[in-house]
């Protein structure tokens, strides 16, 4: 059946599969340690110019927000995040079962503002009862944000100028990091992530691979004894070399960039399509993720013909729903999904 | 390099990785709820002669270990485990990680036996001071163990009789399961570990997947909201297929009980080879895994030209080295090994 | 130096104190099993109109507050609190340290509305995405609220009714309990209480004792091994007299609700005082804590005769501070302060 | 009725509740800021002979040990501890509750050796798969240990070397340090103790307190922020008041070294007795605990006149008590028990 339901319905890139059958039966060393590991840490290092940075490779998004930001943190600290963030809403409170807050503000468009988060840090500089309080110790923000928007170089320099001066870490959610920095929309270079952030991580899931974040630490400065701390929380992977071939062939001749390219074009015109038609947006999204409001009679009648999510309700009548496409969609997709708008 | 190091060397099994293949671009659903997943969960229920059990599929060892005992523990009690089991020392504290005690007994070559569990037990149901102390609220053990030992079916009947009397579940750690189940010193059967046990999980890491273990609840009594609270621990894979089409075809024509055959007939004829050239044995393993004691200098000599894993130091001149075959060791590697001795 | 900074600025009570001096040489049993203990617990039983409750003395507020809501939430739910409750802000993250999510709703004057928290639960009961959220599993209030307001009868009953449709325990915070039930605009009774909720505390560090809260189960359904819990918590004092006897005092000659009595009685002259001499209510409270918007250089002036406490900054020239009366306040203390005004 | 059951039968020595009764009224500002707790703490710094120690009050000590090791070792650190030691067996899990793993090591009467923990030690200097173990970042020991045994001046020098060599801190559990110190075998000095370990709490509610444990950092490296962790672990009591007047009488004119001394006379008093009467004790015991071997006829007719405690079975025929004697212990009480032996 015709997807749109998310990104991540379709298996690997074939080049990917491809790369992961030639090596099947080579013998390699456990737990990121092979050379395919190495030489994919290499070429992500040359990605974000960084000679010098971190790279771990993890299996899902939930599991590395939640080892990062629980090693990243002091044991009395939170971590400040969007309202509507991933973090926030949708990984079952798996910041929390490590024993810290999310301190959830305001977002304007799924997206911390600056203002917002400096507003907060000045409460801890002043006089007051803060020791009852938990400490905000590190800032979360998603690019593209769950609702598919985008920080420009100027918000995302903005909130990193606030977590310096705070001395606190930024730590950047990239699980669909390729779909951000190819958009049409966006000012970010990959180095400019790289250079704004303390930790980040670069989406394979969604992007991809079978599975797999690269998590980088640009600062060559990750949490000490980290791959103790990934095992401890259950997320060291045996076959590291799973990851490891696959970041290695994302990160090979511009294959990464080239799929997010696909899948921005593949949205652009999924939106053109939607628009041609009169259907209206719940909000502008220059992203891979398209959000619609439909009436609930014609969204009964698509989806005997599409897949695609239930985002919320509107009101009584309509419904907000999400069609998300990625480096799998195809030009047919959207061609048979015009020929049922 | 030839190499016995570890039974995870290799990648996936040439099937497996065909498969995946294969079904690379079709549209599934995420979570574990694709139709390879379903089959895959019948196909074990079948195997387990068990048709109403719950079947999970996890990424790792450790992480099944975790996400299991942290869920079926109260919070106020401990998991019973031998001094040597992989839970009490090499997984970095994630049982701990979660809030529980590993109750550490004395075992016997890596075996709990049920009449130290029981003396154990004993002490929660007499008068005195148990309200300090943590309950023990679940067994552990590994088959094999980490030493490649076996529970008898008389010996695992026992302890599970001890668990029935006090009311708390039984758990195995499959994560070599085939090797056990294969080895020709076993009595056990698949289907009366299903019997024995309140939970257990054959593993598929060390079995001819990339990755993937498959946690079975005979009893249908899984942990309440289990997907959300292995959601909570960072555990849940977003593209469930890679673990459902693995299982799937490792659960197809008896692969993966062929493929595990192969293993402990490699690691037969390996055994043979050390024994026949006059290596000693640190302890008599019936399954795939091998423990050597090495003169220091002919250790150091072998390491040249095979890769073997170092287990402990036996004395000032001699060191106790692991020998591991796998579905994937070859009878040319077994020839070539007997060559360096 | 007179002082209104809270309402734990004096020690015990002196018939606290002087029954903790008659029977401090007897030789008592620990951890609350000792004849004071239990004679309290009948006392407060009788209080609460429910013969069968089961009680606990605990030493201090935010430990009542984690102990209590980590025993009775299953691991993989959180706790639904006002975003301005004392477990949202004030507890230095006491409650995510055990693993569980505050899900803070936003209030009405310090209170959580029925129809929040229903519109709230009817999430988790609609199809969608509930599996990868952290799941409602007890909602938590306080009364009275932080910032002093009462809940009346409907609105307690209202919001009850609410979890019991649910299946989801109603928790108490009464630090100020006395204080609540004691004033003139409450509608509510002890028994009351203890009919609609599945647990709640009578505090008494802010009501005449030294330390200590009293936690009721009404309903007879303390967590299991509830003692244990408690000493996994660092909670369990082990002269459990110290808290038996002053709940023991306190509920004896109805002197609890005397003492809050008599501290309502300074509260509402206070007020007056205020009103009388032109100040401005940051907010109307009937209880024992009064907040007042002072000009910026009025409140220094102030500051050099009487203590109160800082809430928040009004404005660039005014600042909101709390004036609290306890069971220690004199008429004397409020005559002064009216000399200073 | 006679009791020898435990060291806190009784409540506070006189003179602290008198100094209870006499500061009861006063106004104070809470959690440990007013000038009681401030005095209290100069006084431990002068008796410790170090100045600049930071000094903290805590109410218990399963509370105290939970928070100082916890907030002490990093998040993928356990603790070293004599495999009897109080936070391996009775503490209920309360360090694993915060997600660290007790290293039991086995000890000689109770007590660590140097040699044991060196050992130890030393696995995570060598080469190996320590990366999949929990790092040892503690040593615990408590003086006097949970048979009543004490560290000689050698013995825990050697330890702490042996802790400074691996750069990790020492923490002693002083529940009943008074009674160690005092005893007539013990060749240490509290100066000596605050020279030799990272971190140590002076018992209080063993010796002559209603409860409060006073925790000292002589090297004045508290853990960071610790008020907002004490906080954090529900363990901030907000009357400080009533710890800090207290141990402030409790180091006024020596009067918690003669309590102890007291006790200690009164242990030996005891002993003699019980020698003299023929009674096997079941180990040598230097402080004020005393462990005694009886017939079990013996102990049941002994048992209607003094209570003592249950320790553990010796054989068929025979029990292990304890007797335990406190500040609170008078000599009639000894001249009763010997009329019943």
């Amino acid at each position: 059946m015709l997807s749109f339901a998310s990104d991540y319905i379709a298996g690997a890139h074939p080049d990917v599969i491809r790369r992961l059958t030639e090596t099947n039966l080579e013998n390699l060393s456990g737990y990121g340690t092979d050379p395919y590991c190495e030489s994919a840490r290499q070429k992500i290092r040359e990605a974000c110019g960084c000679p010098d940075a971190e790279v771990y490779f993890l299996v899902g998004g939930t599991q590395t927000n939640q080892v990062v930001i629980s090693t990243m943190l002091a044991p009395y600290e939170g971590v400040i995040a969007a309202k509507t963030g991933h973090v926030s809403t949708h990984e079952a409170g798996a910041i929390e079962y490590t024993g810290h807050k999310v301190l959830e503000l305001d977002g304007v468009n799924g997206k911390l503002t600056a203002e917002a988060v400096a507003e907060y840090m000045k409460i801890f500089t002043a006089d007051g009862n803060q020791e009852h309080m938990v400490y905000p110790g590190m800032v979360y923000l998603s690019f593209p944000t769950e609702y598919g928007t985008l920080y420009s170089k100027a918000e995302l320099t903005a909130i990193a100028k606030v977590c310096r001066q705070y001395e606190i870490p930024l730590y950047l959610d990239g699980a669909r990091l390729g779909y951000g920095l190819m958009s049409a929309q966006n000012d970010l270079t990959l180095q400019d992530i790289a250079g704004l952030c303390d930790a980040f991580y670069i989406g394979g899931t969604k992007v991809g691979a079978l599975c797999g974040e690269a998590v980088v630490f640009p600062g060559n400065a990750a949490p000490k004894h980290f791959m103790t701390q990934i095992k401890q929380h259950g997320a060291l992977l045996a076959k590291g070399r799973l990851l490891g071939i696959q970041f290695d062939t994302l990160f090979s001749n511009d294959l990464y960039w080239k799929i997010s390219e696909h899948a921005i074009r593949m949205a652009e015109k999924l939106k053109e399509l939607f628009r041609e038609k009169g259907y209206a947006f719940f909000m502008e999204s220059p992203t891979n993720q398209q959000f619609l409001i439909l009436e609930n009679a014609k969204m009964q009648e698509l989806a005997e013909h599409v897949e695609f999510s239930f985002w919320e309700t509107y009101d009584d009548t309509h419904t907000v729903v999400r069609f998300a496409t990625s480096w799998s969609t195809t030009e047919e997709d959207i061609r048979l999904l015009g020929s049922f708008l």
